[in-house]
């Protein structure tokens, strides 16, 4: 199954990327890192769409519509990791393959980030390498195809 | 206390019915489900208003207007079940009668699903039946408000 | 699979009903619910066969003997559904449908009466509406096998 | 309410008392035990019936029976103790007092021994003195009459 | 730092206020405790800015926002409260001061609201008082900024 | 071993006997209780001490004193039962039988009752039985030493 | 101390061995284990006598009347291995060798089936081998009392 | 019920304010925090008593007496809030009003600093404002007892 | 599938067995043991191997090996029973027979010892037989091979 | 930083050493171990102050007035040592060093002398060794000094 | 901090890789992932060290001697990342990056693959993606680096 | 029992002493603390061997040698504290004295350093005196060989 087109969501808070607490996420922006996805996508012939979202429910909702636009999902899910059923149910529903982002170190955070809702369903997980983890995303999707 | 008006509430992914693992949830859709739920009703003299949301808030602020308009909640909070607090405290609020439906047997899968925080506050909980269930549940209205 | 006939099963102490604690179990006795579920399923030509027993090792038994005469089971088996892995281990020996019914919400209860040792074998739970319970059962039962 | 008419109840192993661990127990059979309180009973002529069983349902059934029969229950329900959930309901339904007595302290056995599913249900407990256990259990049931 | 901008949020079911369970709330509704605070707060010439909300995404939205706008923030998630992490994540990236109000004792009440998810980025907690508790909240943030 | 004299040590608040939740304790005070058990002791030539005391330390230096004095201890430790384990200690080093007595049910009542750091250590318990309890203690330090 | 007696005790539902579930426990019956026991058993002049039962009394009255004739047990609990105190009490009081057979191995099965309540008084476990489990076990108790 | 005497007691270790880990506690003394308190209280003609004591009797005494020359109490009970039951118990019995006051935010801290045996019985609870709760406090009950 | 080759590994300490704690294991060695099975296997024309080792990686490394080489595997794993991972996963990739042992029973010992992290993997358990339990291991093995 | 004043604190029922357990414990006295560790302390003109108490108080408010009186505190505060947080928070407050002494090995007691609330404030423990345990707390502490 | 050099450790059982589970694991064989993890390090003048071991100790060892000739670690501790809390104690030692992989996504494996002992001094860990996870560790040390 | 003979081991990671994490473990290496603790023993014609081994295997072996030719163990099993049954069961079979030391305190530090699977089997504990410890236990030795 070749991917050509990924769908990246990102939750809540995720929008503030750059300014809250730099030294455990870093200065770059949401933007900056969905641009250096979008060029090292586009080497593949990928195409790239991004949603930010703070409400749980758009993020559902885009998951439900990526069903038939979309060959394979890139999820930030911020808080929502650690106790969001509904997008668990949701990513259930899908039939393309997802890989799970974490910024930083889960485990190496409080307790509560140690516990994915959403680990059961995902095809791999990368945690720990910033914004570059979502290339690392999209890098091991396009392996995972061939 | 006679039952004329009920409002049926399904939570996140809901929507999906009838697409999604049909061999734990069937293939009928939700809409199949209503209209079958619509024909019982009339036979009773009970109105079927129906709300399917992925989103919270907005299940949330349907119970608080079914106060004044709806005798009866019948509800499948999907994966909500498990741990929205905030439907909670909204159904306590309700004066009417609540019925509790899962389409599938919450106990004969994951452990997530054991848990409803939901279910301190129903008169009952029917589960296991699929869209049979919205039909059970209003009968089981009927009878309780006989 | 049509149904043709149904086993009845209550568990220890249900013979009290109607006397024991009537504000939570209502003041109708076993005989009356079961009287009720034998008229609505005589409509569909569907045999009753009835048994209260406070003693697990006869419902056990009973179970056994379903194997070759009936089609499906409802049970109540009051206390026992918190702790016999006897009842469960002959339930899943039985090849037919089994409906699990409690009279009471057990949700609402002590925290003993929130665990079911049958609940992962059975087809359905119906909690909450009394004796109306039991038809309700018998309902499910009959839609299930269409 | 005066106390004319006890019930004492022993549960499974009982019967052995005398024989089985005696460094525990101490050497004196049942009947010892109920012929003494017997005697202590006549004093205030209150009629005194025992019935020691090894059977659930027996221990079920008799709490049901002496709803009409008896003012009072002395319960050793031995192993039952630590599991039956019958035996709670069946208590429930029982209008008079209840006193549960314990020949050994359950506390300084095995860690399954420390849990009574009775004790909620029970007006008072005595544990630790043996066979005059039950004396002790007729006197509060005399005091608490008064 | 001198406060002299409060954003008050209040989370979902807070609009029932007056209405729902007045036996626990009191009969006041948040209209009219705000009107209070409002009072108050124009004799410090603080100005009070007020959000109710059943959404999650909007209250993690407007903290965001008040990131550039308010000096602090007052809060009473309702049942967010107890497993909103998104929220928790959106007050660490304020830097202003917070303040969490409930109106009766969580403690006192059911176990899922013995645990606030929000308390360990709270500057201090204020529980107990009703509606009265916002007024002591500012106070608080008056004194905190001396 | 006869017993010629017994300490009875009462633990914090129950010097309020009698004005404290009377629907749980009773009107007696604890001077009435203590009052009832001398004339019961005096019947078999036994002398009685009591202490009630607020203070962890004078209870644990009472059963130290009591290694010479007293042949036995009656003790209702009242709250210290559930986390006092000088008091525990204490107890270990009394060569004498100690009896444990509750006034009222401690399984009925809240969780933090259910556990008696003390139990491990006593001959037997007695609780239920409001101040006659200590009657009851004091017969069956008389049968245990026979 | 020589073994010339072996009473073997089968708990609820094993009389369904070879009818049910035969992927875990396959197609032989208990009949036919217990013949093949016998045979073995007879070239050791040992007298084996078998009681399958669904009740929990039988088996603790087995268990009791077992002290004066047989010189060991062999018993598959079936379901009782995790619940029955009464049956672990009943084991106590025995005074021979006992030996606890599984037919399939719990450990690979459902969590309920990993805890046995009768482990820590019995000499040896054997589980996992079918029903030669039995041939197993009495081969164990002829090498113990050599 | 109007206000017009309180009690504020202080346990363990806060006699030690303003020395001790002035980077939680701040650099006030306990007697300034009181002093500020009772120039509030003077404001509204309520007299205020206070206590400070490191002994658990001397607390549970001072609420004993309080009974009957008190009518609200104000305490921050330190170390103790984590494990006196018996101070628990004796604020049982005391009929006025209580507010727990805590100077730093518990839940921000260590483990054992989240649990309150006290929480259950109080009003309402401040914490996090440093002395300055203490007049919240005092506020607080003049506002409930409007 | 006949036996015709089988590997006995021994855990960390067995090369005590003899001279530690003869009371709980016997006073034979475990060459003793190794040398009647080899007899017992001779009659069957079975060849067995055996390795004694306090490495895990020594024991991993065997397991391995066998996959080439022989058809079974006989396992006491002593102390690694209880966590060693590693074995665990050795053991899933043998896809021969593997039979555990144990020579006393582990439920009657430390809590530690009641965990088996090997037991998901093996087709059978044998515990508390002393050395004889490698000889029903090796009949059970020859008997699941029929 | 040189040591030249130890305070050694002792807390419930260990002046009771030499009595109670001796099999435990050993036979000398508490004094018999201050006195060798003071003839020890001489030697490195080191004094030594000694506080046996029952009193958690006591204990509390020697560990204060050691702030401006001592280098260093030896504490042994027996049963305290698993349950008071007073002693914790005074401790705390202490700024010389703190060694803590266990006569007995509490891990291979009971459970609850397995916790320590005093263990994540000292600078070491020492356990184990008897009385000889308070020469080797002053000996380190002397190291630590140096 | 450029990376010039790379310590690639596999723990137990990746020897096995390609033949054990390979539904699980894939068919490549461990050197088949060195070799292009190897092609890839080329490309940026990156050497690549690589040990297979099933021995704790080696990989501690390893880990060890990395300190003076490794700029980085890339770690796949099969199951020791599960117990070996002494490899986590070697990683600690090592100053450079750490990056962990695991082949498969242990959140959709067994409870005990859950948690890793390694995840909290890792910089980053990558799982789910086979052996091309070692390329993507390699990616994001370089990434790490700049 | 005089002690002339000293086995002292040393578990994992304990040869970078010094060099790692010095502000927790000091900057003297593990030479210099066992030259040091040989100096002492000289004073007391005691001989001191050494062991520093990654290997829990080379430990265990070590254990087991030293039943023939030393009269004491003292043991820093490092990380292997926290989960070497091996090791505890080595020890089990040393009849020696054992005396455990670590270097710093664990019950400051993580979780998983507060529990020791050794500490049930050893003479006694000294931990947070750095280096000094081994000495420390070399005394405790002596002393109790008295």
């Amino acid at each position: 199954m070749t991917i050509s087109s990924v769908l990246v969501l990102n939750g809540p808070n995720l929008n503030l990327l750059g300014q809250r607490e730099p030294e455990v996420y870093g200065s770059a922006t949401l933007d900056d890192h969905v641009s250096s996805l979008r060029i090292e996508a586009q080497k593949h012939n990928i195409s790239v769409d991004h949603l930010q979202s703070n409400s749980e429910s758009e993020l559902v909702t885009a998951i439900h519509n990526a069903r038939n636009t979309h060959d394979a999902i890139i999820i930030n899910a911020g808080a929502f990791t650690h106790y969001s059923w509904a997008i668990h149910d949701a990513l259930r529903a899908f039939e393309g393959r997802v890989v799970e982002v974490h910024l930083s170190n889960p485990s190496a955070r409080e307790d509560f980030r140690h516990v994915s809702v959403l680990a059961t369903l995902v095809n791999g997980t990368i945690s720990g390498f910033g914004g570059y983890g979502y290339q690392l995303a999209l890098n091991s999707l396009i392996e995972l195809s061939q």
